[in-house]
């Protein structure tokens, strides 16, 4: 296989640090707003709202599909763009062989693979670990999840032909070595987003990475990473980089701000004064843990009397493991029953559960004094906790899932 | 490659069902009954004392290790034994191509694989279970877990040497096929112990299943499984089949009582009355979940005050996910503190978690009124539920593990 574009002294653009006042917002894309909850304009950051979320169905349409930013949407030329692939086999050694692939290449070189995954912000329900104690990070409610069909080339396929891993070195590798994963972007933390996974993931024939270019059928748009961007099916969020513009697969994980100093359970005993020392003693995120959520009733809500009541909500777990089990209490967690229905697909090649379940349960009525909780399993039988368990980062919380004041009254006192 | 003895006509032996009457347990082996809480003679079903189990470090001797058991320790010769490899290509159809290997084929011809991991019986912790409702099984307290060094081939070697699954249908059969597995004994549930786990897991190079004939560098023990035994890293300990003799490729689950009757998390509402029923629509289990045990002290143990308190424990979870974290709390889960040191070692062919953590932790002194309390966290951010969620079953229980009434007196008056 020969490539448009490769010879042995190429090398990837270098990003520089920026300051805030670097960053240049005003090419943004316009957004429909009326669908999300903005936390920040710039980086845009925006959950959409819990029932049209659900009510969306399985599969999200772009425009409500959650948005994490971490500097400006970069515009970026279809007919311009170029990945460069790398291995620098050696830890000391800075030294690369880079290849370089055009858009072109990665839409017609490899066979285009169609995965249903939901990327989950590890993110997702800070806000209520942020009632406990103060946390860093945007304080995202319970929408930073969507689902949406994504297609390109897989990962495997290409390291395998434009890197070409000797086969003795091949298990060791893949026991070993990082895919670290840079975009063509600019954030204040560190000179571009940046992130990895393990070789092991990238080149599982059934892990299923992908570099998409179309979501739900369409040319990615811009605020979901055009012109392409990763799909780590199973992990979290944070690893599918957008704008996928360099590919090095190297000894150890990518030293990028966002998989060094970010994305990490630190323990209960580090915070903002002490959390400096902490990072470099905390794995780095992969796999997502167990998660379910009701979107709809929501907190407070009045519902007519005259109708029942449809509890609705999503469940997921991560590494492709299904969702087994989902219960609802309607009193606060004393009694549970199983929802009357759980929709989860698992993925046409793969056979694994990278989509998450929607589920549903009729009341026929709601006391006032009722709490909602729900709960999820997963296939190996990993469970939510009761209660939230506290970090610095605000990530990974998933306990029970409560909504509490939702009342019932007769239309004519609405 | 060559095999000893391969013909088409080969077909391996049919086990009868059996009543309890047949089943002559006058040939088990010996065992030191002393290091045993022994449940039942005939199967012999035993745990570890859990100071002997802790204190006997991150590799259990065999005569520590505990043995759980469905029928006799079938008497095999090792140089009569034979495993028989075939393949079902359809679920209609009853043709297969039986190939037979024999101890030596199987001890000479692939490499000599070595993984280092625990087993957990799915029902581990029952008795925590057992307190809540009635449930099926042995009532197990939290000893039914060890770690030890197998050695054998790698089931991934022979299954693409001996069945040489075609590159064409490969992904397919990855995706839907299981490998069900049998053993050379007798038990009363069926006509002998089986099981299966997904192609996938059998197939993955990082997945180490192996077909062990040596445990911690010696042949395995009859209890143990002699002559050859499959060893399924990271899955509950039901299907790491012992006394190995068939192994078949098939597009469905195996349909041994022990796959498709036992090792299910059935829902709340299943009881004795209605369990029938509710099998088919319960998945099969796989992974662990996460764990984690207190060894010692124990419930009710008076230690002497001279000398500060050593709380030792394990922790482990499922799919090669590393044990990330370890707190224990001295006021019955109020308040929480990391433990001292944990000793967990990745495998060295695939760098997954298999084997367990140890952890110990120093406290100055206990206060008699307080309860000990210990969880675990994996990589992937999953945690241990507060309180048990019983199932009939009583499978996978992994509540916070919990030990009260620990006094400390001087010695003068123990």
């Amino acid at each position: 296989m020969e490539f448009t574009h490769t010879h042995t002294s190429v090398q990837p653009p270098k990003h520089s640090k920026k300051t805030l006042c670097d960053l240049d917002y005003a090419q943004d894309p316009p957004r429909i707003l009326s669908n999300y909850l903005v936390h920040a304009p710039k980086p845009f950051n925006a959950e959409p709202h819990l029932p049209l979320l659900v009510n969306s169905g399985t599969i999200t349409p772009a425009d409500v599909f959650f948005k994490r930013n971490h500097g400006p949407i970069p515009d970026i030329r279809l007919e311009d763009h170029q990945v460069y692939i790398g291995v620098q086999t050696d830890q000391l050694s800075e030294k690369v062989d880079w290849k370089v692939l055009s858009m072109q290449d990665l839409m017609t070189r490899w066979p285009k693979a169609t995965i249903t995954a939901s990327l989950q912000c590890a993110g997702n329900r800070r806000e209520g670990l942020a009632q406990l104690k103060e946390v860093k990070g945007v304080i995202w409610k319970s929408g930073t999840i969507s689902n949406a069909v994504w297609s390109g080339p897989r990962l495997c396929d290409i390291l395998k032909d434009v890197v070409g891993i000797p086969e003795d070195l091949h298990h060791e590798m893949i026991r070993n070595f990082h895919v670290a994963l840079e975009a063509d972007d600019s954030v204040v933390e560190d000179t571009c987003y940046g992130s990895s996974i393990p070789l092991r993931k990238a080149m599982d024939p059934l892990g299923d990475v992908i570099l998409a270019y179309e979501m739900n059928g369409k040319p990615l748009s811009r605020d979901h990473g055009f012109p392409i961007r990763v799909i780590v099916p199973g992990y979290i969020g944070a690893r599918s980089v957008k704008f996928l513009q360099k590919i090095l697969i190297q000894p150890q994980e990518s030293s990028s701000f966002f998989q060094r100093k970010d994305y990490k359970i630190l323990p209960p005993w580090v915070n903002s004064s002490n959390v400096d020392a902490a990072w470099d003693s905390t794995i780095s995120l992969g796999e997502m843990n167990v998660q379910c959520v009701i979107c709809t009733p929501m907190e407070k809500e009045i519902i007519p009397s005259s109708r029942p009541i449809t509890v609705k909500g999503y469940a997921i777990s991560g590494g492709g493991r299904a969702i087994y089990r989902v219960e609802l209490s309607a009193d606060g967690g004393k009694t549970w029953e199983p929802v009357d229905k759980i929709e989860q697909t698992p993925d046409k090649t793969s056979g694994m559960y990278w989509a998450w379940a929607l589920w549903e349960k009729k009341l026929p009525k709601i006391m006032t004094t009722s709490e909602l909780v729900a709960r999820a399993y997963d296939s190996s039988g990993n469970i939510q906790p009761e209660f939230p368990i506290w970090n610095y980062r605000g990530v990974m919380n998933n306990a029970w899932f409560r909504v509490s004041n939702v009342t019932q009254m007769p239309q004519s006192h609405m």
